[in-house]
């Protein structure tokens, strides 16, 4: 095995079917970058012309289907089961709980008509979340302490009119999501459920995604409108901006008493449940990891993740195309058999094409297969993150391609830890957070307190700098070591600054 | 290997938990059996609160996911790529093929504002199919006959405003399919993907929900808005009515000309592409298929498609219980190890009462575990669709559990293609046709013709049975023996006659 330094041809110019136009600039312009990104990897296309819908394009697609098959495995593995409630949600059940409806209303798109004449009684909701849709019938089929736990999740889109820019797979106004909605006899078990919620994103974010992933309490002004309070798994993203993966909402007894969700419990009283409810966004964690990953030649997508994980380019010479071509075929159906999502690009254009054209899609492990390989029996694997080259014998290939992929990973999950590490730094004193914000880093600060009476200091922050307190490190009790540096009372937390998308 | 008769004790009565009400007559009074299996299998819940729109409950759902994975799996193994549109369609794309809009603007479902205060200048449509949101697009997208084939698909909900009576699955407003969207150069490449869309639907319905089909083209009057002809993979319930698999529409240039779909050929000359689409109904498949293959004792679901393959109940007699439920633990690592969905019924109630409510969920396997089969080193596997027990050596378990799940299911299929055999009538005279459509089979008649001149005729026999003409065999050219026997002039094809969801 020798490490190897075949001249790189990715910038050779193109033939008339590959437009080579992709170099820009992650670190200095992310906008353009990301923007360009999603055109020259078909990420997404934004001209379907109604602001904040998107196309997701097929290579996005392919993997967030394969996101949404290892996160639901997670959920049913923890005891969820998948059902699906209508779009559409009478607008009715949407104003039973009052936080709620005041939360979502701005931002519900309403079904107000059908066909030519039709105008509904009552408008129907698209949407934002369901749990106007579902409580109503928990609070049918749920009936006893032996109908508990309820765990149960679906995946579908939402929509939302929100009004911020809106930017694809971050922001807009439909996505695709997972929605688990549990009820339990106690608040215990409601909130173990939170900490399950949180591992499960944990696990999924920072293992399959490889993105670090810090887990917040929310300030009581920044939960989900309804909830006793919110826990968010957010991860950072290189512009120093939060994203959140999932939110997860202890709702107590809150929705119970609105919806009327009661069981007997063992010694025959009638009690209201305990619920919880968990929302991955898919689509949103996807957008965020392909700007954690991406380089200046394009993406680079986590094994598990690609939907091609090994392409395979031959590079013959010389008149031995026929032979190189057969063992590329060979490769290809020894990887295939052994479960891999492998394509052979046995196209017309250069290799130096084809190697720009699956780096910039961001394949994380190439073949190249020229006369040497065929000779020696062996295999040259190029490794997208690192962009080094190893040569191995072609009977280790699959066991290679295994553990090379999840190298690239282990690799991917090392950097953005590393910049995760050196974004959060100290503030204490307003200028801190300031010049913190300003050079797209995290603050950590000593902070008055999370309850409502916080927001006025809360407010000055984002006020001044568009950043939010984002919470408070869930479990770990971090301790304050001085006061609020906003109202100079004393910190009774600890809490993390920061813009997010 | 013993056939036994192990006396049935499913109609015991049940403990608290268990409601047992289910003796409802399929054949006599089809239409509280079906309302009944909805809710005693806890398939779908009707109680939602708007009208077509029902909660697919989990048992249905894990089924429906099964079948998305099988067909998408299909789709992609003949290079179809997913891909994710927007469910709102602007106003102003719908209207852009003439017939397309005429056809769909009656059950459009529309969205007109948001917020509090937001009206939209250009209404929504949610999407009653995605011709009109894709097209656009495509035509950005085609450029060159490199481009080309293009196939593509989406797995998403959408949204009709059908004024008829709903039905769980079968007829409701909000339903979930499968739409590939397929571009090609040339009309014979359009023609095949019709016939390949068949062949995928006929091999997904007969192969894995047990269903024949038979494959009609639709009289014109028939077609969908917009194509050039329409044609459909329909399965025959027992109550004698059609029902739509999945339609594939030829769409020719029409929809091209109407959004701009063009690509340069190979001689550089601008041309415009042709066009298929193709939408397997997914939730309507689910209905047809609980339907066709349930029984007074609830529902039988083919093997490959039940959440629950096998269900393990343990029947412990005088003290060996702990080694009973040892020896079941033990056979549901062994089935799970193996692939199979296995699930063992550990709860407190009595072995009847588990087996009445396994056998009302389809389950198509049981394993009763008793004293007997611990001491003897067997199983005893009892088959839902035809009642019968075998007792095996538990060393040839999963073997045996595999090939009696394929056994279930070539009955299942054996039963539907008697009755869809026995159902075919030919009909010579219009009263025929009335007493055929009276007995709830299929006419097969002489017909004038499928283009509009027979709308006439069609029409007469709609008056007078609410039956439709559903089309001709698709490639069998079947030749007609008489005259037509509405008007009498000679039957230029032979047609078939049935009512239908």
């Amino acid at each position: 095995m020798t490490q190897k330094s075949r001249k790189q041809t990715k910038k050779e110019t193109a033939d008339q079917d590959e437009v080579v136009t992709f170099h820009y600039d992650k670190v200095k312009d992310f906008s353009t970058w990301f923007t360009e990104i999603n055109k020259s990897a078909e990420l997404s296309d934004q001209r379907y012309g109604v602001k904040g819908l998107v196309v997701f394009r097929s290579w996005t697609t392919v993997t967030l289907k394969i996101m949404y098959r290892l996160l639901e495995e997670e959920l049913e593995r923890y005891g969820h089961l998948p059902f699906i409630f209508p779009a559409l949600v009478p607008e009715s059940n949407l104003v039973k709980e009052a936080q709620h409806v005041e939360g979502f209303s701005p931002e519900v798109f309403w079904c107000t008509r059908a066909g030519a004449d039709t105008i509904f009684e009552e408008p129907l909701a698209l949407r934002p979340t369901s749990e106007s849709a579902m409580y109503p019938l928990y609070s049918l089929w749920i009936r006893s302490w032996r109908d508990l736990p309820f765990k149960r999740y679906q995946s579908v889109a939402i929509w939302r009119y929100d009004t911020k820019m809106t930017r694809p797979f971050l922001r807009g106004r439909e996505f695709y999501w997972i929605e688990a909605h549990n009820v339990f006899a106690t608040v215990e078990e409601a909130e173990a459920q939170v900490l399950e919620d949180l591992e499960i994103t944990k696990t999924f974010v920072e293992g399959d995604l490889a993105m670090p992933v810090i887990v917040l309490k929310r300030p009581q002004w920044d939960k989900f409108p309804g909830a006793v309070y919110t826990v968010a798994a957010e991860s950072l993203l290189p512009n120093g901006r939060f994203i959140q993966n999932g939110t997860t909402h202890m709702l107590g007894e809150n929705f119970a008493r609105a919806y009327d969700v009661k069981y007997v419990d063992e010694n025959e009283q009638e009690q209201y449940a305990n619920q919880t409810c968990f929302g991955p966004g898919i689509s949103r964690m996807y957008g965020a990891m392909i700007i954690m990953h991406g380089d200046n030649d394009g993406l680079i997508l986590p094994f598990v993740l690609a939907p091609v994980q090994v392409v395979i380019i031959p590079i013959p010479k010389k008149g031995l195309k026929e032979v190189v071509i057969e063992r590329c075929r060979k490769l290809e159906a020894q990887l295939r058999k052994a479960g891999l999502r492998v394509h052979f690009d046995n196209t017309e254009r250069r290799p130096g094409d084809k190697y720009y054209h699956w780096e910039m899609r961001g394949v994380p492990l190439r073949l190249e297969i020229g006369n040497r390989e065929v000779q020696d029996n062996t295999v040259t694997i190029f490794r997208r993150d690192i962009r080094t080259r190893e040569t191995v014998p072609d009977k280790k290939l699959v066991k290679k391609v295994k553990e090379t992929g999840k190298f690239v990973t282990d690799e991917l999950r090392k950097r953005a830890q590393a910049h995760f590490d050196g974004a959060i730094q100290d503030a204490n004193s307003f200028e801190e957070i300031c010049e913190i914000m300003e050079s797209q880093k995290v603050a950590r600060i000593n902070f008055c307190t999370l309850e409502m009476e916080g927001l006025a200091c809360a407010e000055k922050i984002k006020d001044a700098t568009g950043a939010d307190i984002r919470g408070t490190k869930l479990g770990e009790q971090e301790k304050p070591w001085g006061l609020c540096p906003l109202c100079d009372k004393p910190g009774t937390v600890v809490a993390y600054v920061g813009k997010q998308y």
